[in-house]
């Protein structure tokens, strides 16, 4: 079923920077005060009681930043998620800051367009992504360090049909080493989903087996690291025979766990990941985008939300206040159906698709309904127009 | 479908007190060691956790209180959950303590009833809840300040038939605004579900378009701190054709996050809600409620739990020790369904039916499995009589 | 149903300690250092976040052990899960340290075998448990007080058909009362699943009614403390028409909740489990252990994977990468089915089955994917050969 899987180095667009320089970024106390005024309070909260009690931890704070890196990934749980990756991993970064994330302060904030894509005429769809670490306004005061395919948060919305042929092709124009997964692939892991060293290229191709909708990520070690710093993103695959013409948006959950801002930049932060208590959440990377700019479609619109949950680690309790889902898909569409629903969770990594009729004009907001999570972002507005 | 959305200013019985006065209520340091022996361990570990580092929380016990609550939600991360909220967003309070909900010292435990009633004989049903604000005792040795329909959590179980009529007016007779969005509606939640200042009451009306159970609760911003204070409840939708003859019962679940008690009454800590680590759980407001007083059925029966989760945040793995699940329905009765489960996670904001024939007599605990959670209340037994 | 029911007090192979000793088990201070060093960096912060603010709780490192173990008794939430239960509930031990326990420094490392084993030619299964204290190493460099059904973490995996007879016998060889809950079997909790003091025998006989994969558990209170200390497995119940052939694997995911060790074994620490945030994941007891030995198939086989989640607390996020499932029974198989799904989430609790067609050769890794729990242990690999 891979047709092919090639490698090349032909040199990216960015330059990459050394994997020692992943080691300088640190949290400075001189900046810890100013960002405990910006930060949630939770955000606060947490920061607060993770990074001051450990003994050895102080170091992290006052010492050497070089060597309390170093010490997080000497210290941090096994976490040898991809066996099949052939990157480093004693260079495991505590945050998401590079060379190329730096200086951010100026990046505009733009709206991710949720519509569905068209799909392809033709069978065979082409899709080359670039791997960049790139600085995000993901809110009006926050700029995040980003890892990314195609330099924003999420990936590109890949439309396909069932059997369609995929080619593609990762270039890595970051400084350390990433690599692509997709849920709709079937492919040896080892092989097609492998490390690209910085400069380099990989291709590979597949054909969906499932209709549905599919989460792609980096799978670099540590997944975790890689897919909580942004590198994620979408594919809708149609059933043979499609689904009913409908109003079609895609909505991508992921959860934020974000260190000291640096030069107005907030890096991602591993340890705060692996505490596992987020301080933000979205739908398309920005939290409560569609409540600034809400979603329209028509009064009389079937209404078809693809809803993916890159994680990287909680359920999405999906649900949309003033209506019930006419179905729920919790496979392959147009089977494993549910119907009227109010709310159902879409598991970290899984798709699940949900439909609405539109039969009432309003403002209605869609919301992951596990509130202490949804309320710090995941939240939008629908509105039907008579 | 709204058949009507009415506004009044009749007063409530209850004379609202200003939204300042929400500011005034602290966690003062002089009662902080009574309640260190009386909360949880848990709790005592997480609120130390929490209270104790960021720096500028410091005025939060022993500072200027009505500053420091402002200051929580200055610092509070985005959480404008309804943007089709007419309510006010700057005096936003950090507990549910207001002037009604004081003094509850006197206040008797009563367990709540959790037989569904029979559905009304009547196609239109008619309810008029009052939004109050008061103490509720949930355990011999924890008074809560609640903020409630009809005052009590969960608010009244409603049963009523798919297509029925549904005219439901709220009259608020509490300090702060307050509004019901029912899960069952399908409803413009801009007008329908919009708050309602103190003194004043809405109305509206709709028909279930599904059958099954479904959450209501409060919808004014923040969604969290109202669910999270106990505005929540259950509504029973019957389908056309009714399903099979059974002895009924209704649970909701819920989380408690509680603060320090002030003159006997714990408020619920907003601050809490949004850490995500609960100190207590229960079905129906109570916790363990039927551990003490158990559900009394008889051989032969058959038994359905309409389980409803009003989280605010966590899913609720319902299970029942020695014995499994005949049919779990994931969406609306009679569809939707699977059979012989032993356990399946309802989604915070979800509700699903679970049954189960009694063959067998003896004492069976229902719980939510996830027993880190479930141990703190979210259990209770069934009797299976000879 | 339950054929018999019987009490013996034949004396069990270790001889059982009394109580009290359990309350002399605590955290030197001499050896926290030494334990940060070797420990995660997660379980380092939350475990300085937790055990070092409460004030009372300076005694739990510092003072008098005994009554810090009694103190948390104490101060713990109401946590009466088993009202069916006859053991004591004032010893209740903080720490999983019992003198069964010490001194396992020389333990050696095992791998756990997945493969479900034949299902038994005769239609009644006797099985005969013994509960144990024991030490057992867990991964290279971490050995765990553990409580076990018949030395191991999981249990035996048993398999019997739906309608079998199940004879059951559970003698208890350690210090403290410890029981058996089949979640298969339909008995009278109160009964059937109550607790065995030590040096005492219980026996009961079930016939399931349903084909899966279900848990079984210690369910001695406080439940999460024996189901949290290991006392949990997975029996698999295949229905009167026997699935496809397949290779059939059965994983027990348990998270971890590890306290400073003592003479070189780690205790499970009650109050991190109340806290929910686990130190480490695993699939059959030992975290990422199918990474360094993984699971074996051929090209063309079909794979049958049976999950059961142990928890105590969170779900499991089921995925193959570079794979998907063509079909999840989320109740009894052959029905309740659903396919083409890429992750499905396992209530705490709960089981659920996975197939999927071994089309490709290669290393697929399966994981929890809810990456900040998978990436704690929760991983393996599966290698398809040509």
């Amino acid at each position: 079923m891979p047709d092919q899987v090639e490698e090349s180095s032909s040199p990216a667009r960015d330059t990459p920077a050394p994997l020692a320089d992943l080691a300088t970024i640190t949290t400075r106390p001189s900046n810890r005060r100013r960002f405990l005024a910006e930060a949630s309070a939770l955000a606060t909260f947490l920061a607060g009681c993770m990074r001051s009690k450990p003994e050895h931890e102080h170091e992290h704070e006052h010492g050497d930043t070089t060597s309390s890196a170093a010490k997080v990934a000497e210290h941090s749980p096994q976490n040898p998620d991809s066996r099949t990756d052939t990157a480093l991993r004693h260079a495991m970064p505590a945050s998401s800051s590079t060379p190329s994330t730096r200086g951010g302060g100026n990046i505009a904030f733009h709206r991710f367009d949720p519509v569905l894509p068209p799909v392809s005429s033709s069978r065979t769809t082409r899709l080359h992504f670039t791997a960049r670490e790139v600085p995000i306004r993901v809110r009006e005061d926050t700029v995040v360090a980003a890892w990314t395919f195609e330099g924003d948060i999420p990936g590109p919305i890949v439309h396909v049909r069932q059997g369609d042929t995929v080619e593609f092709t990762l270039t890595n124009a970051g400084s350390i080493p990433h690599s692509m997964d997709f849920h709709a692939a079937q492919l040896d892991p080892k092989v097609a989903f492998r490390s690209v060293l910085p400069g380099q290229s990989l291709s590979f191709t597949y054909k969906p087996k499932y209709s549905g909708v599919f989460l792609y990520h980096c799978g670099t070690a540590p997944v975790l690291m890689h897919m909580g710093s942004g590198m994620f993103g979408a594919l809708v695959v149609d059933p043979l025979t499609p689904l009913r013409r409908a109003k079609e948006f895609v909505l991508v959950q992921n959860e934020f766990y974000l260190g000291s801002p640096h030069e107005g930049v907030a890096p991602f932060d591993y340890v705060k990941m692996l505490a596992t208590l987020p301080d933000l959440f979205a739908f398309n990377g920005r939290p409560s985008q569609y409540q600034t700019a809400p979603i329209h479609v028509k009064r009389g619109d079937l209404v078809r939300f693809y809803v993916a949950n890159a994680g990287p680690t909680h359920p999405c309790a999906f649900h949309i206040v003033g209506e019930q889902f006419d179905t729920v898909y919790l496979g392959a569409p147009p089977g494993s159906a549910i119907h009227g629903v109010q709310t159902f969770d879409v598991a970290a990594g899984g798709g699940m698709i949900f439909e609405m009729q539109a039969d009432i004009p309003g403002e209605f907001v869609f919301v992951n309904h596990a509130f202490g999570h949804g309320q710090k972002g995941a939240i939008g507005v629908l509105v039907v127009e008579e």
